[in-house]
């Protein structure tokens, strides 16, 4: 069973875990730590401790979908709708943060929700460290918090010059440990400044990537995104990627080349994104094996086919 | 395996039911729902289900002690101390509240989070009508709400003339269905005015209790408690029960006789509550069997020894 290690946050990422979980249970998932809004930025607000959002994402996505665990999987995605200080909090989020105050660890509530969920693989922070993601625009301006680069009051057509953290934060040992043994290294897909780039942005990521001899494939995403990757072109993408962690370290490249239909790209044009276009100078790359073809599924929003990523994924 | 049906609620009855799941998987506890204080009263107003508390108390003491579920058990009774809107409220409860919420259906809830705790037996609430426990007191005045009777904020000198539902309930068609099939019926311990007696007001539950052919036990309260049985003697809980039940329907009656030590006397003489004492009228009678023993388990509360009265009830 191959030993694959993921690495990104957010609903792209969790949708190849659901692939790959198929496959193998030797599966490593590494989260961002650093969401900064919603439930989980109120109760990192609150509790002081990591944000539980992508963690709680991460675990459902690798849960088994069997019927002995389908209310646990029910209640880790149910929100609140009502109740003065419920509304909106998800409850996969407070059982995090229940289960934070009972065992007094990060990583023994990660461990105990796990196993709640009868998961096979792991979730992990990619650290314990604490610190708020900020992103230098091209005017200069810097925008602080995961949520605002996010979900973006700055002016969308600056580009984003880069991203860092405001603090020095370590890798947690496992997950260096977890990236070394791994054959399989997946990056994405997911967005590229808020759920990407900042698990690389934490210090012990990037040399364990460079000094690993695992497969590194980075899946590019299918659409941009609004305040974040505008009008960016694959070869964009990818070059960002490099840019934060090395170039010459990814051995792969899987891309999107199915079409979405003019009604979901009039949908995304509402939120001001694209289709990301697979341009010439990433088809013409030789360095890197480029694996392009049909990834869409296509539901209200588009999203990559998990079994068939996963299966490209593991037949590599 | 004897079928046993334990009806009251508060902390006295979840002791009990943590003595017998030792002996039967046929035990069905009946609780009450008219709480409305805390974090169960919040909910109640808040999402208008059902009063969560005794519901979830009744499924922590049948939950098998196993170390699967020991951290379910710990998250079931875990209240959170920290954030806003959160502060107060129990976890178990809130499951519970996320739980009708997904399924859409009181007892499917409750079964639901039986399930998750693998409790063998049943916990049922007595009635899914609303309604509010009310007291009169003997100077006429109206004391409304579970909590009001529970935390005395009347003059406490005054005793409870009667208590009463402000609406009509109906007994749950599957308590009706246990009481009829149980070998043995427990009623208590507990506050009898609020966790006790309230089974009794819901429509159907005495006329159940007098055709059932089960020995009928009632397990007197080691304690007084302030606003609800101050000076109660032994035969004042067992005739206040009988007021309510009718005469001749009890079979048994258990008391402890064992003194608490003076150090605990002092620090219960400070909420005004005194042991009950065990008085010759209720010694003398005839019509009821009397058994007396030592039942004290004495730690910071005086508590009935869970295992004795489990045993002593077994062998009846």
């Amino acid at each position: 069973m191959k030993k694959i290690v993921v690495i990104g946050g957010g609903s792209g990422t969790f949708v190849l875990l659901k692939g790959l979980k198929k496959y193998t249970t030797e599966l490593t998932a590494i989260c961002t730590m650093f969401d900064s809004g919603g439930s989980t930025g109120k109760l990192r607000d609150e509790f002081g401790y990591l944000p539980p959002g992508d963690i709680r994402r991460g675990i459902l996505a690798l849960a088994p979908e069997s019927s002995e665990t389908r209310i646990l999987r029910e209640l880790f995605n149910y929100r609140f709708t009502k109740g003065n200080g419920l509304t909106g909090h998800n409850f996969g989020n407070l059982l995090l943060t229940a289960l934070k105050e009972i065992t007094g660890d990060e990583l023994a509530s990660i461990e105990a929700a796990s196993r709640l969920l009868h998961i096979k693989g792991r979730v992990l922070p990619v650290t314990l460290d604490h610190a708020q993601l900020c992103a230098e625009l091209e005017s200069g301006e810097i925008v602080y918090g995961e949520t605002n680069i996010d979900i973006p009051q700055h002016d969308t057509t600056l580009r984003i010059k880069h991203v860092f953290l405001d603090h020095k934060t370590h890798a947690l040992p496992d997950v260096l440990d977890a990236i070394n043994e791994a054959e399989i290294i997946v990056i994405g897909p997911g967005d590229l400044f808020t759920s990407i780039i900042p698990n690389f942005l934490v210090e012990g990521m990037v040399k364990a990537l460079q000094k690993s001899n695992a497969k590194k494939i980075y899946v590019c995403n299918i659409m941009t995104k609004n305040g974040e990757t505008n009008n960016f072109q694959a070869s964009d993408f990818l070059r960002t990627v490099e840019t934060y962690i090395g170039s010459g370290i990814l051995t792969h490249c899987i891309i999107n080349t199915e079409q979405c239909s003019p009604e979901l790209l009039q949908k995304y044009a509402t939120e001001n994104a694209k289709q990301v276009i697979v341009d010439s100078t990433i088809l013409t790359r030789s360095d890197i094996h480029i694996i392009t073809g049909n990834f869409l599924n296509e539901k209200d929003i588009a999203r990559h086919e998990s079994n068939k990523l996963a299966h490209t994924l593991i037949e590599l």
